[in-house]
């Protein structure tokens, strides 16, 4: 089969990790007589620099035409500590989430035990830890009305919801927990947020129609805290923007590290993977940053197209990479022979 | 001396605890020859029960006169999960920390060699770790306009900032870093709010005021994800409300416990002092709540009134208590031998 993928590398190591994760790719398309045509897109600071704009029109187009989309990392920190720049590397993600109505991120985290010791979390407490977030992508603080006053005194952020937004989101929750462990927990800030309140009274609504599943409510508060205390408590995790940006981030620990979680973001026509570490500037060209999480994006997207053996393949080969520690310094101890991303992504690719 | 004394014992386990830490402060009294004159106050769901509001003026009158304020908990779950209740418990809180103007909360975090066995992080990860994280407490999405549309198919949260909001605690935080290690994050979320950017470039301006301390930044995803990896890392943490909410709770988990964290909230003319964790309604009556963090907000209490020797003289009690292990069942490992509220209380008086 031919399969169009649109691959946006971005900023900082996203080019480097997306090349290790199209390796992955084409060595599936080899084994298993596909083809995958990348288009390649811009987004990011590296297009504000081309083309003035964070999101050009022309990838939107090569998006929407896809039939998925591979997206390395975005963010440079010249734009992060100057809050005098109106364009920012950021917008160009958001957009595109809006643009292709993205609405529904969902986030999987699980305790690899190769990795159990390189989290900073004790062994006991993460071992068969599985949970998956979802996070509602395309509303919220992020999309409501924002201003920085003309005399620069004040400022102010909308965080806004409707019921429609959130059954959309709420739906693919439970039906995620109805082939899991049947259990929902709406993280929120119902005792201060009308918002929340909204949700709130949404989801436990919704949840009337899964009766197979339970669901239960905790502050974001709390929740940040018990998902590092008692991560295995949790089963599927739905909240809105903000909270699912800072609980999946908290979450990221359980794994043993960043770098080997991967996100999906899917629309009704669309749908966009990336890995969750950002574009980590510091590790730019210096051959360290750990494909992995990109190389599972592509996984998770080879999944999403219906080739669930394929996505297995790439699946396997990661795991054996772990097995045999041919990982990025990052995933070693201190002194521990490390390979490069290049090597990483080499194995990966003549493994599958 | 003599002192006037606002007591809200509030919900939850709020009495159970509070009356504790009146039993350590009367053990001080005695010793160094002081008068703490308690007025009882109501606020919360017991108050929503006996007056109809969450925040009788009479509280507000009483805490106004005070020398102090000391503070339970708040909150019960049966306002919790029904979102149709307009009055909610936690309203009180919020509405004092406004009438009182108690801008700047803070929370410090330490790990307590005694308890580093109980945190779910690794030992090497939190010993020696010490952060004090300055929240603001009166502005942001806590207090703008917020709504659930008549209809009932949206609803909508404010937050805004005010460069004179801001200015006041950036003020505090820096001050309280140079007493410290001389470093300073800010955790916002430039790269998307409005809000966020105000902070930023207020606090960057601010900082070139205080030249022998380092300002840094971090997003809020990425700091609630460093505060577990890399805890040593931070010294003081300044950050709006609701980021502030939220990685507090995180931090919690490095002191080993939520048992034993203390917070001050603190205005031009009143200060409220009162532990980090919640009104735990699943403890209350069972005389098992966890007396500590009360007692330390006590002791606190008696630092903010220029009682240094006495508040010391608390701080020797507590550790007392850890060292010999009498604590409460949350502090033990399973099966061993705990002690009731009362008695954790009663020792530390005692001992005092
Ligand atoms: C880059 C940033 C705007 C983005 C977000 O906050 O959504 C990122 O943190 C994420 O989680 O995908
Ligand atoms: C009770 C609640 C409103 C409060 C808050 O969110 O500020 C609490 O979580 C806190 O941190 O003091």
């Amino acid at each position: 089969m031919k399969y169009t993928i649109a691959v946006i590398p971005g900023d900082g190591i996203g080019p480097a990790v997306t090349t290790q994760a199209k390796k992955a790719l084409d060595a599936v398309a080899e084994v298993y007589d596909h083809i995958f045509l990348y288009k390649e897109a811009q987004m990011g600071a590296c297009a504000i620099d081309k083309t003035g704009t964070p999101l050009p029109q022309e990838t939107i187009d090569i998006c929407r035409k896809a039939d998925a989309i591979l997206f390395g990392a975005i963010g440079e920190s010249k734009y992060d500590n100057d809050p005098s720049l109106k364009i920012r590397p950021e917008q160009g993600l958001l957009q595109l989430r809006q643009e292709l109505d993205l609405f529904c991120n969902v986030r999987p985290i699980k305790s690899y035990p190769k990795l159990l010791k390189n989290s900073p979390l004790k062994k006991d407490i993460i071992s068969g830890t599985d949970i998956v977030i979802y996070r509602e992508l395309t509303g919220g603080i992020y999309f409501g009305k924002k201003e920085v006053s003309k005399d620069g005194l004040s400022a102010y952020d909308v965080c806004s919801y409707t019921v429609e937004e959130i059954s959309r989101i709420t739906h693919l929750a439970f039906k995620a927990a109805q082939d899991r462990k049947k259990k929902v927990t709406l993280v929120d800030k119902a005792n201060v947020l009308a918002t929340s309140r909204l949700w709130r009274k949404t989801v436990a609504e919704i949840a009337k129609e899964y009766k197979d599943v339970t669901l239960d409510f905790m502050f974001i508060d709390n929740a940040a805290m018990q998902i590092v205390l008692n991560p295995k408590k949790f089963d599927v995790i739905l909240t809105e923007n903000l909270f699912g940006d800072v609980i999946s981030d908290v979450a990221c620990v359980i794994g043993g590290s960043i770098g080997i979680l991967a996100s999906s973001s899917i629309g009704e026509k669309n749908a966009l993977f990336e890995p969750i570490h950002g574009s980590y500037p510091q590790a730019t060209g210096k051959d360290i940053a750990n494909p992995l999480a990109s190389i599972l994006s592509a996984a998770t997207m080879l999944e999403y197209l219906g080739l669930h053996d394929e996505a297995d393949a790439i699946q396997r080969a990661v795991e054996k990479s772990l097995d045999l520690g041919i990982t990025t310094p990052d995933l070693k101890g201190k002194n521990q022979y490390s390979a490069s991303t290049a090597k990483v992504g080499d194995f990966i690719a003549d493994y599958i």
